[in-house]
């Protein structure tokens, strides 16, 4: 196995955030390459869920990801063991990526490996990563069913900045007083049209949906 | 039951949140109050160990507490349902309280209730809340089990910042991989001083043993 590379990147000094993160996306968009940015709250399953994401598309897509993290490198190498380009992003204690710092790592995976589909996992954080628009075309976030149902509540920004939202460890459902009808609800008050999936990353359960679902949305993005 | 108060607490403006922090801490120990900082990422049981607190401590000592979100209320009404002073700290958008924010709660919260133990509930987020002293007597993390044993690893801040860590949703241990003897080995890379304590807030296992704790830490700062 390669060494995981590790960035340590560097807090942007450019004020103009959205601005950046559009010329990002423009950029993205003639280079054919999709970037998917997915979010969560620490310990919802960003990791295991991306393990078995890369396991339906590896074959069809080339797939490289960029683990976001504070210090350590626990996600890359795990992503790496799965087979699949990685490197480790180190914020240095911030608590979100913004476009600047998303391009810093997009540019060491480009010299990696040719990708089509790159995964930016963020920092394990439901509030400051949803201030900053990191040039992804679509965002993700993940919810795992011991966090609570009334967490679109609580955190209003990041559900209203998500396309989709994966519901985790719906395995344990019958274990926790998790009402996934009234957490349906609650993220369609904060975004109607953010789409909700139910998984269990552990057991694959319901992955292939959220798998036709990333598939169609690159697809779209690179036609 | 009284309306929960919502206080809509303004950005600081002082550079010097460590001096500012230090000198609460001294007009705290003047008015013999002590602040309890509580901090851990979404869905950890926050609210729920806090209830469980108040319920084996409110005989013997006035209980104030202050709920820190970035938008809702619904913390401070269900601590206002459990017979506690409970007020509201709305953080606009901001991930974290700082000395001078925890300071304005503590002045609303002084003028409604004389209080012995004052309890500050941080947003969720295991980033950003521990960069910033609030002033705080002892700080508090809790960690649940589905989040993972490995948490210490990839927030090492919170727990280097962390007198005690209560191990929360115990009772869930056989459902997820979660190694308590590797958490702890984790915690205590961290911070060898931060006590450790496994709890489940929802059938109020193990917090006879941390309410204990908490009172002796009262009752030490206000001899």
């Amino acid at each position: 196995m390669d060494r995981v590379k590790i960035i340590e990147v560097k807090q942007s000094v450019f004020a103009n955030n959205d601005q950046r993160a559009d010329q990002l996306r423009q950029e993205l968009k003639q280079q054919g390459i999709f970037l998917l940015n997915l979010m969560s709250a620490p310990g919802s399953g960003k990791t295991t869920t991306l393990k078995r994401t890369v396991e339906l598309l590896r074959d069809e897509l080339k797939i490289g990801v960029m683990e976001a993290d504070i210090d350590s490198d626990v996600d890359a190498k795990a992503m790496a063991e799965a087979g699949v380009k990685a490197i480790q992003l180190h914020t240095g204690g911030m608590c979100h990526l913004d476009a600047d710092m998303t391009r810093q790592g997009l540019d060491v995976l480009a010299k990696e490996a040719k990708v089509e589909l790159a995964i930016l996992e963020n920092v394990g954080n439901l509030v400051c990563p949803a201030e900053f628009d990191t040039g992804a075309v679509k965002n993700a976030a993940i919810l795992s069913v011991p966090e609570g149902d009334d967490k679109p509540l609580k955190y209003p920004l990041m559900f209203q900045v998500c396309d989709v939202v994966l519901i985790n460890k719906i395995d344990v459902a019958p274990y926790f007083d998790f009402d996934l009808e009234k957490c349906r609800e609650y993220i369609r008050m904060r975004n109607p049209n953010a789409r909700v999936i139910p998984i269990c990353a552990k057991t694959g359960e319901g992955v292939e949906l959220w798998a036709a679902w990333l598939r169609e949305q690159v697809s779209a993005w690179r036609s």
